[in-house]
């Protein structure tokens, strides 16, 4: 098999080859389709910090994958061989995450336990299947999970990158009233083609709408202060960004408006069934942007460089 | 009628004469009995802001009383003239509060609509009937209304003042596990005799304890940021005090253990049978000061210079 090899943080990615992997008990092999690139692995190549959670490396990256079934551990009974499957991220049980734990999914082959696999309905597309493990699960998370959106709402959506399109998409297929903002112009132009009931630069342009659930993907200084002056009464604020690791909450509009703020962190391998369920049904059409896999390397260049929009998806042996 | 008139920010109260006030339909007229000094209205006399709040000055000041129905208007049929009863400030229908948009507290005798009014059980004072109106009300909201503190919850309690005591001492008698932080060592002395399980300067040293409640009626940076701190992975931190117009929110803490945070802001009658009943049970023995009457003025005075521990009531005409 080959696979991008992760060795520590400021040191770029390798493909390297090495033994194909066997199963252990409840383990499955999965031929990978499609592979997922993250902001967290650049993040990961940059900051120092992140070598407290990648505690297997040297490891094969990557944390967001979709494929075949094509060998299984002794005691899986709930899937065979030819499945169409994506995979969670972390482990329900042992909480280990691919990619930063054990070896991830910028390979061409990938093991991992069973019970971290969601199948792929007929229609969906592993790539669409990749995008929708770690993109899809967070923000279906963020949006439903947490901040409780459901039909009817007046919903916000701060930052239309690679997280937040997916939330607005599956806002406006649940029949939310869905308001976005991005300060990008090619962010904006994604959500008035996605049918946004109403698109700004800064979400506070809404607060006339008084919005009951907002999801701050962006997560900064400006974005939060926003969110909090355009929430209603008794409105809720979902915070899933990390742009500043610091911000400011005003009281006033806090106490006054008796303000509900929630943080949310990734999902779980329900999240991501319920994301495949839209892409089915033709409601989701997020911005996918593919690369051979041999180009992974030169993608998280490019993620870096902030030269791509929507999200990145690495696709391997396409049949 | 004897009254204390507030004309506006920066000129102290005068107590005046005038004339008996009459009820109007569905109103009442109350002998007071006891009239809590809150610091709000310490607040309204340096802060010009207020002005905008207050908008029936010059009026009656005081917006926590307690007494007994003299009078009754046409339509009232819930009370009988003699009738123990405290006055919820904010009417539930027009949204008025008395001491604010209609004559208040600080008097011999205060008129006001019936459906403010709830009764004073046997065995509860005037003094402690009218501290419950606000101050007891406030804390019972920010615990159990917003907070949704139940039995064995771990629950930290942040400002040990006028409302703190009111949180904390319920929150035990409701069998919830209460650590208790103050700056101050005479709250802290306060919290350690009525048996919280735990009392620190900074309620940050509780963080082993991992709380799934917290109310913090301080609200200074310096005790948010150890509010989140404490707080258990998926804990909430209610926010009732303003010591601060502005708090750091810590974006590591809030997502990464997906905190909630709630604004809290006054409560309404039911907080205030509800802390009643509290009282009658023999629960409650909050830090009261009473004066006389005639000492109101005096009273603010030393309430703006930090020289009163634990609530201020004024009892007017004692039996």
């Amino acid at each position: 098999m080959k696979g991008w090899l992760f060795t520590k943080t400021g040191v770029a990615p390798k493909l390297i080859e090495k033994e194909d992997p066997k199963p252990a008990k409840d383990e499955v092999v999965l031929d990978v389709k499609a592979a997922g690139l993250c902001h967290s692995d650049v993040g990961a190549l940059e900051e120092e910090s992140w070598m407290e959670i990648i505690t297997a490396a040297p490891l094969i990256f990557g944390h967001e994958a979709a494929g075949v079934v094509s060998e299984l551990g002794e005691g899986v009974t709930d899937f065979e061989i030819g499945d169409r499957v994506g995979v969670a991220p972390i482990n329900p049980v042992t909480k280990e995450t691919i990619g930063y734990q054990r070896d991830g999914g910028y390979a061409t082959k990938l093991v991992v336990p069973a019970n971290q696999l969601i199948r792929i309905p007929d229609g969906v597309s592993f790539v669409e299947g990749a995008a929708a493990t770690d993109a899809g699960m967070t923000s279906h998370r963020a949006l439903f999970g947490v901040g409780q959106a459901k039909k009817g709402d007046k919903v916000g959506i701060v930052g239309i990158g690679g997280l937040g399109q997916f939330a607005l998409q599956m806002a406006l297929a649940t029949g939310c009233e869905v308001y976005a903002a991005d300060i990008a112009e090619h962010a904006r132009d994604f959500a008035e083609k996605s049918g946004a009931h109403g698109v700004a630069k800064d979400i506070a342009e809404f607060a006339d709408k008084e919005l009951d659930v907002i999801v701050d993907f962006a997560g900064f200084k400006e974005s939060f202060k926003s969110c909090l002056k355009a929430s209603a009464f008794h409105g809720t604020v979902v915070l899933a960004g990390m742009g500043n690791t610091t911000l400011d909450l005003n009281v006033n509009d806090v106490i006054l408006k008796e303000l509900t703020i929630k943080g949310s962190n990734g999902g779980n391998a329900d999240d991501i069934a319920s994301v495949y369920e839209f892409f089915k049904k033709g409601s989701l059409k997020p911005q996918i942007t593919t690369i051979p896999f041999e180009d992974i390397g030169k993608g998280l260049e490019k993620l870096k460089n902030g030269e791509v929009s929507g999200r990145l998806v690495a696709e391997i042996n396409p049949d």
